[in-house]
């Protein structure tokens, strides 16, 4: 059922997708659709919680800069993708609370379990505003500013939230 | 008539802007309010092109983080002021590729009018790229992961990209 969900949200957008266009897709019966999830902002949470649950185990190349790129290049792969169910579901999330709600937490995921690659060539400096540093601009240029994806994206803010980090620690 | 493009944005959101609600509100026939702009798009594309044309001013506090953070600062809030018309035209930017191409045209009008803070303490750094890192987190922050304006917020990122300026300017 959670694979037509994904189906309909890349092939029709948020307004495409409801209990009866799930329930068609999928052949499961409307009634037992809508028991389970009620309305489109639970599908759209339980696709993401069941993405939340596929595990994930943060790059490990050797620098900071070299697990930072490694980071934004499945970002910029996730994004980029055609159809891009990411991008699909960032968009849903100015539409249902829910679904921004799972975003966020399917995101703050990611970045604890990401510390690691600040905290193992600098304890003590905060993992998260770093990974942020390095994330957010390949969002933002691709999501918000609806930019090309250039070969040195990925690399371009990695390095930047990377020199930052350098600065403050004895062990860049 | 675009006053009321925003009124009705931030009280309706992007379903509820259509040519007869900007008519009624506006006091504008509908048949001139169609002849104009042809569609929500149009309307939308119009009333940012407006705001692209108030004059901004850099900040110049003397210092590259002092800058980049009031920078930072007038994004903060811009979004977090109730309602926001910037959140408001992010969201409906998802739902109108017009709206969202007027979006990214002011955001690179602003950026362009923003490169002198980075280079009159490093000439020869690439602008943009310090303004993206230094910006996109606090969009990203507030706009996808949906997270509170905390007092550090503005400054904690335009800290992470002065840092990575000084690393390879000589006049920070």
């Amino acid at each position: 059922m959670l694979d037509a969900v994904a189906a309909l949200l890349l092939e029709t957008g948020y307004d495409g997708l409801t209990i009866d266009t799930v329930a068609a897709r999928s052949g499961v019966h409307r009634t037992t659709v809508y028991r389970r999830w009620r309305d489109t902002g639970g599908l759209l949470a339980d696709a993401l919680d069941a993405a939340r649950d596929v595990p994930w185990t943060p790059p490990d190349t050797g620098s900071l800069v070299g697990d930072l790129t490694a980071i934004n290049r499945q970002i910029v792969a996730a994004l980029t993708e055609v159809p891009s169910i990411t991008a699909a579901l960032i968009a849903a999330s100015f539409r249902s609370p829910v679904a921004a709600e799972a975003l966020r937490s399917f995101w703050e995921d990611r970045y604890a379990a990401a510390a690691v690659v600040v905290e193992r060539v600098a304890p003590g400096v905060p993992a998260r505003p770093v990974l942020v540093a390095s994330c957010a601009p390949v969002f933002y240029e691709l999501v918000l500013l609806r930019g090309p994806a250039t070969d040195d994206l990925a690399e371009r803010y990695a390095r930047l939230a990377a020199a930052s980090v350098s600065r403050s620690s004895a062990s860049p």
